[in-house]
């Protein structure tokens, strides 16, 4: 939203355009701010909150450990017996009395369960690495850690039945899946559950009888989705236990809390006018940069608001077309779903998706937020504000390079000496996260002591001395002085024409 | 309490004059303090804090969780069957035997149950929502957030008797109640207990096994006062328990400790004296103030202090008659309450404005001390540092806006992403509050790595480096310069007359 | 220790005379630090934490609660007849095996019980406090939050044994103690246990089957002392049950790990034989310092470092004489306790002397320490950080009482608005240390947040604002800005004669 | 790596040459960095944490404590019986079917159980210390703080087997252990575990039975080590339960995930490439330091950079040959280990020299990052901030000694008062270090209220004024005011030849 016209000759035009611009640019923001706001509220946050304290908070019926806990194999099977039933299956009020049948298949009674929930798992192959010779004798069987070149796709077990016999990505419509170890596909071994607690828990039986988690599983999905009518919510759940090559058990979840029926009640009609007035301005920007593109050329790409307009516009239009593709296929799906309802229901793509949109426009809010500093330079002590950051640029981006080779040697003697042993330090960006939280005081010392009794204190000591006391203060330096300088050359400078003269002017007449 | 007489003239009446005024302000701000110090003591805190843990941490029989805790409808039971009647009923000693009938109706044996218990219920309509047309063959039933507009007020269940039977706020003389999800209205379906467990227990029971709580609830409110006689304290508790429409159950809780009697003990009518004194204080106040905007009209708004002395001395005389109001309140409410023990006793309102006049009285000391910065002004060093304050205004002003610009972007950006997630993010005013604690370093970053594991640490950084290292460096550089230009300036200045000056003279003498 | 000759004249003399004192000074700061580095070690924190775990975080048999979490009358007897006893009495092996008499008594079979435990209480009397008019006919007794005043010292219960009679301060041999709430005397109820199990099980159960605990009771304390032989050390510790006016019970302890017995082992004479010099060192010194005092009359007064000087010699002339006493007291003490091994021994007052001790030799070599900065002012850097803090204290004053009045203000504010319900601002010292806590980060704002969910974080926010930010920073800017004029002015004045010059001139000869 | 020619006449050549200096040391410390990466990864920290989690999480049957909260010598038989035999044979799968033959001796199915596991006790002797004249008469036994000197050597008990019988660090081929509170021997009472659990609990419940461990026992060490053949790692764990001479029991453990065999996978032999190409840089770098040393002489070791050289290079030779010992070594000592698989495998010395090397490529790693700032020097901004530092250095060590005699005062003063009360003061390097921690804000201040209720906040209110605020703001003052100066220096000196001006006559040609 470059000034189309030329006003270099007329300071009093040029202002004038410039608050014309900044009113619309203003009523832009507020439209999107508003629609955004309306695109989330607390109660998203207490109904993740709800499902997820139920599925990761029942405790197992004998050893007290929840989902969160997890450590082995045979708590897998804990879980699935346990609290995995209590969550899906609410066939009894609390007084003991059965619901009506139409209650059934409601999570908390309230929580529409679409389609029956499906347990998959991944295995690898047993020759999927060498052993070393040494070893040879000893040890027959080698599990990789998960990759999906070496996916064990043959059947086992009962060697009939979905659960047994492997599905490729394809045939499942799957997606893959980014766990804490590993990435992984969408294809796997698959067990539907079925609608009520009654005949679920014989399959869940019969699996863990015939060993269906061996050595060779790597990881078991367990995904559903409720849909709480009330608030209009659906609620896309991945519980992921993890199994790596090392043993032992890894838990993970998603619970993504997303309206896929956007608009029902009235609100959602408030929203949607939001949206079309949004749409208006969308139209209007293109227009503006488009002929700003066709005038300035080249020239046009070097100013960072430009970018920054475009950045936003692209945004914007993306979400749009997802937004129409979205209501479409939510409709088809559920449509086909609710006719056949003991099918497994996957809004795995779509939830995901729609987190994708609200961050793009989280994003697109961000930047036009951003974008203010433009209209804002106009003021007198903005610009010294910002040409102290301006000017002390060079000498900062020497200090960020110091900084950065400091904090780089730091985080690679960290990550190699406490890697094996504590968690903050156990990859090279988590040490170099762990190291900036140091400097805001974030941070465990007892077990980086409980690492290594010497080399721990003596590493924390030499860090906070040379990047808090040493290098933040020089930081501090830097600034501080440019600001003084800055401040004694604005005061040199003739004033120039500010917003507040034209509105003053304005007020005199 | 500005001069009323002209003092320019004379510099050293003027003097004279403010001394005055300085040594009764402090004589106003010694009673003030020694009043608000009768007020409270570490008692109110460890009463608050018995009585907490007696009815928040008891564990359920069989779950072992607390009403800290609870999740489900189904825990709302456990609590009732279990804490809340070991709470409320202390019929027997520790080595079992049973209390004399003159100590029935003591909680910890020591605090007056002060009549019955009673819980309350509102619940939404069935209809309350609009059903999605894809779900409405599904669905049937929608029960939505609450709102006062669609309360069920229709007789379900049993049919009759008050738990059965709504009543209006008015016939409740009730009072609203804020949530953490919604604001309720004071009226609903209302069960009081009795006076002994053994009559309470089959009510509770009886309620249960009819299912008193159904998907229409919304939220329960547990409501009874207790009387401690040794230090004279009432102790007001509510227990809420709120059942969005989400499903699952989100407890809350309000205890307040507060001295509805007070004028017992020999402390306390020490602290009446201080408060007689405190009255003669505001009279002399008023009339001052009187004087002098009778004196300045218009042109005595124009003063921050004047403004301050106005404040202070609204709210003390706004407090002085709540007091006189409680105290008559009190007494005719104690009498009806003690001739009919087995009803309930509503100190909601009485409690809750006592509060307001204890935050009221906290408010007006705290001002009282604000404005001794008018008398210390004399000084030249303090002048020295409110100048500053007073010079680098106008550049804090513009550092001020462009770091709530940046805040306000990171904290869009931030809820939008991470609000259905992470708690310190779930709503707007939630997420401004954590940008704010992130700078001191008071923050759970694994919970928002959690919750994205790029965007979460990516956002943190950003975040960290613009507002931690950037804006408040440069906030940093702008009073350290404007100070040195300020002492520069008051150096080359000729020395005023300063209060030390005054004493010297005399002393001199 | 300030040079009694006149030096004035010979500069060169001076730094000799100097030079001497701080060689001397140093071997005597070398010799008092050896000192208190045999005076304590990691062991003495293993036998408090050993000791502490036992008794404070042992389970009771039923509520799986322990001694921390203690919260009603109940509670006492739970522990009484649970960790207690188990924690005492160490009559088997893990195996099952009877330990042999000789070795009966020990605790953990390392530490032996010197004496027998004892059970002590305190009570107030039923008409200790006024009952309000309105409840006259209501509530007949009244029991006072404990003073010593109001102390009910009747016999009742069983009417006979110590137990139920009550015996003073005088008769006791006891000390008075300070509680969390309040501070008792020395008297009342009291009950040995045995030497056995088997023999003291009986007397709780009687105890407890009486109510020996009832509404009167303020306070019970468990006592009891261990002396480990492989260790030389002895663990004075001390259970404390209150039981406030409100109801309920706070817990609270005292595990005094003591070295009465000092010369045992080789290090400990090596120790004997610091303490020899030390005391030369001391002689010296009071010679010295007398003959001064002597010379220079009141002058010597008015040096701070002469003030140090008198306050590390009367700590160490006071740490001497108990050092002595103490020896002569434990002696005369084990003697009697051995002859009689069934009556208490109360180790309290030696104990209690014995840590006092400790702190005065700790602020000893604190000042002795600080007193290092005399001799290094010789320095030319030295004497620029140290007049820059010289030059900047008016300003610093006045920036001090600007910080205190608004830290006063706030913490008032803070403590009357959120006293009644958080922890951290539950009496005005405490909240005077939150607010400093604040500035550090290390704060539970959740707290804070449900106290209150509007003014909490509204106080939060403003205080951060002004302190942090505003406050803070202009103390930075005031050190920043005198530093610089401080150095500028040094660098115009002449090179003064320096320590190191004197060493360089003797290196040139 | 100084530049071996005579570059001062040329100022051209010298930059050329610096260039082609910095290029290949570019090159050198990138093939380094992927060298490391090579070395770890996050499988090292999950494996460690599952082995950690499964050992000392494990809960105990009855109390339901871990190995984690061990506090008495019965704790560690419910631990032998419990979580070791659980998390030592894994003889069934989940569904209770027993495993086959050549699956057992895998802990989680996986990790292959290298030899048997072993306990290992010491013992101290029962007259190791001295009784005090007072209690020689009742205290007949003492067994002092483990020494060395002190042990007990004699059989015991059952009087023959190894369990009972000392044997010698020599007999056992062992080594000593650092403990939490001693240095322990690598001598003592042996007990090898069996290959299966039915054979192993009778082992354990005769020791229990026979007293095994008695109060002479000062540590029982629990050793063993797992190879996990899918990822190619070692675990060599060792539990340690440490009895002081205070009674009670002090776990603590090791974990060391090492890669003792490490060229098997194709990601390996890339490794193995690395380190060729490393073997070459390293030299040509001695030869190029050998030059310079030949050529300087003296001169050479007054640079910094050469002693960086000199020290990254003995590392790495240093490391090199252990590389190849190390790969020795294992081959014959599995190879002997897997003819006798019911012997233990002392992987202790291999695995603390794998752990050693790979500090040692650490510290490597990091110097040679730090050596990137010789060459960083030819830039303008840099010189800036490196004078800054360079010509502050005397004011910063005047400050330095200033705030390390009041770090050391403050020390002495928290160890002696709080020593003996609270973790974080228990030994004088623990206090400094909590010193430091205070300063970023991660500090327990309620642990040390408890401590001493008015000494601990007097204590920290103390510290953090003089350290926080007046010292780190002095610190500040200096740099700040340093950086002007150099700043204002470097102005008016004319500009040096620079590498951009370099490359920009290059670019200009
Ligand atoms: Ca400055």
């Amino acid at each position: 939203t470059k000034h189309t016209e030329d006003t270099k000759t007329d300071r009093e035009l040029y202002v004038k355009t410039t608050l014309r611009e900044l009113v619309i640019y203003l009523l832009f923001l507020t439209d999107l701010t508003i629609l955004t706001f309306g695109m989330n509220s607390e109660t998203y946050y207490y109904y993740t909150k709800v499902m997820s304290e139920l599925f990761l908070d029942g405790q197992f019926a004998d050893t007290k450990n929840t989902f969160r806990g997890m450590t082995t194999m045979q708590d897998f099977w804990r879980f699935a017996e346990g609290p995995l039933m209590d969550g899906l299956y609410w066939e009894k009020w609390y007084n003991g009395q059965n619901v009506s049948d139409s209650q059934l298949g409601y999570v908390f009674h309230e929580n529409k369960l679409l389609g029956v929930p499906r347990l998959r798992q991944l295995k690898v192959r047993n020759d999927s690495c060498e052993v070393h010779d040494d070893f040879k004798n000893e040890i027959k069987t080698c599990y990789d850690a998960y990759a999906e070149s070496i996916e064990d796709k043959f059947p086992f077990g009962k060697m009939n039945g979905t659960a047994w016999v492997y599905q490729t990505e394809d045939e499942l419509d799957g997606w893959g899946h980014e766990g804490l170890i590993s990435e992984y596909g969408g294809g796997g071994f698959v067990q539907n559950l079925l609608l009520t607690r009654e005949k679920t828990e014989p399959i869940i039986a019969d699996l863990k009888q015939n060993l269906w988690l061996d050595r060779g599983t790597r990881v078991v999905f367990v995904d559903f989705t409720v849909y709480n009518a009330n608030i209009n919510l659906f609620c896309v759940i991945r519980l992921v236990v993890e199994f790596p090559a090392t043993g032992g058990a890894i838990p993970s979840w998603s619970f993504r809390t997303v309206k896929l029926i956007r608009y029902v009640s009235i609100g959602d009609y408030f929203v949607l006018a939001c949206e079309g007035i949004f749409l208006l301005f969308i139209i209007y920007y293109i227009i503006e940069e488009a002929l700003e593109i066709a005038k300035h050329k080249c020239q046009y790409f070097k100013s960072v608001w430009n970018i920054l307009d475009i950045v936003v516009i692209v945004i914007s239009v993306v979400c749009t077309v997802f937004n129409v593709y979205r209501t479409i296929a939510v409709g088809n799906m559920l449509e086909s779903l609710l006719q056949k309802p003991d099918e497994f229901a996957d809004f795995e793509f779509l939830s995901w998706a729609q987190v994708l949109f609200n961050q793009g426009i989280a994003f697109a809010v961000f930047f036009a937020w951003v974008k203010i500093f433009k209209y804002i330079s106009f003021n007198k002590t903005m610009t010294q504000l910002s040409s102290t950051i301006a000017n002390c640029a060079k000498d900062l981006a020497g200090f960020g390079v110091m900084f950065f080779i400091i904090l780089f040697a730091f985080a690679q003697l960290g990550y190699l000496i406490f890697g094996t042993q504590v968690r903050d330090f156990r990859s090279f960006p988590d040490t170099i996260l762990t190291l900036f939280r140091i400097i805001l005081g974030d941070f465990d010392f007892h077990e980086l002591e409980a690492a290594h009794r010497v080399l721990g204190p003596l590493y924390f000591l030499l860090y906070v001395f040379f990047v808090f006391f040493v290098l933040l203060n020089m930081f501090l330096a830097i600034i501080n002085d440019t600001y003084s300088e800055v401040k004694a050359d604005l005061e040199n400078q003739e004033n120039e024409f500010e917003l507040q003269d034209y509105f003053k002017k304005g007020y005199d007449k």
